[in-house]
């Protein structure tokens, strides 16, 4: 166990920071919380010194000591590594990579789609308008959420989380992804295996810690 | 170690099926290719056996057993932790960490935003033209592998390889960026450090045996 300050580099709004945030409050390990603006300043995941840690310009960012950390799934996977006391993955295989299956559902195949650059660029470069936008972001949201519906519900594993009883890496991605969603407006009703496991997170202290609106950048 | 027949449900041009087979390739692990063209009959992803075993209709799915994963970096994780005899993850946390971080750099943010399906809603619904379409794929691909050049040209950890001397899941991942790069045309000049890379990965048998042009599915 390392004992040096943790930072997370982090926007409140950002599904991708709060999935971290989420991990680190379930393992109950401190850290400061660096807020690096997306829209201020002309964004400030372009300023030097987060260009310097992270070359793609994103958050989150975790530092452990001399050790810059960026991609969230591989920040929680070095923190079950690094901080063991409780474990975000379980311990048998297959039910490492259903958490992990689902985790990269939502963390490559919906959040990078409707992420904040890529919209800057539908309406930028491709010129598509508001209502074309919003159409896009919900197409994503409903073909990626319906598979990961169909997923869960069949499953013989899901428990009262994602996969068994106890809080793992998926719930750290899917309840920033259901937040993200509703921000977008999109209609969660055909969803209820996702709803149950969202409201399941939602009672845990260590989930509320995490929720955007309770961040010191929160608008 | 599960004495099962691994079977790879796998297109030939699909990056992420490519980083996969390069894993079992390096593993030594023999397994069955099950071709899912995604450009016939519809798409066959789309049809109701790879449906059932991946609600999210994508390629790869590796089925051990009576167990199907889909999600290729979840894939590699498994494979690594069930058949651990050539290991595709270093052993000390800072380098797994380093070999997740560039996976998921690729895997989240260069590979799903142009993917097949994610073209198709391009010239579909958006009605970007080929100018239009071409400039995006370019856009992403830039992006991403900028960022990726500079992390691994200044980062110590790197060896031959993307981090040290044996490759790894990250290798695994770039070898076929870099491929889907260069079929869509991008001058991959100034990617000196990958470029090296890529070049010490085709000297091996393991990532020559899963080149696209290699499988039974090629055209």
């Amino acid at each position: 166990m390392s004992n040096s300050k943790l930072v997370l580099h982090n926007y409140f709004r950002s599904s991708s920071a709060y999935r971290v945030r989420i991990a680190l409050h379930l393992k109950g390990l401190p850290f400061e919380y660096a807020s690096i603006h997306l829209n201020r300043n002309g964004g400030e995941q372009f300023n030097p010194a987060n260009s310097d840690r992270n070359p793609q310009q994103l958050v989150p960012v975790l530092s452990d000591g001399d050790i810059d950390i960026s991609q969230s799934l591989a920040i929680m996977e070095y923190l079950d590594e690094t901080y063991p006391a409780v474990p975000l993955l379980p311990s048998a295989p297959r039910e490492r990579a259903k958490v992990r299956q689902l985790s990269l559902a939502m963390a490559c195949d919906i959040h990078p789609l409707n992420n904040l650059r890529v919209l800057k660029y539908l309406t930028g470069p491709l010129g598509a308008d508001e209502a074309a936008k919003a159409a896009w972001i919900d197409h994503w949201h409903v073909t990626g959420l319906t598979a990961l519906e169909t997923e869960l519900a069949r499953d013989p594993q899901r428990g009262r989380f994602c996969v068994g009883d106890t809080p793992t890496m998926a719930d750290c991605c899917l309840v920033p992804q259901l937040f993200a969603a509703g921000r977008f407006g999109l209609d969660l009703a055909p969803f209820p295996t996702l709803r149950a496991i969202d409201a399941a997170c939602q009672e845990l202290p260590e989930f509320q810690l995490a929720h955007p609106a309770r961040q010191p950048d929160s608008e």
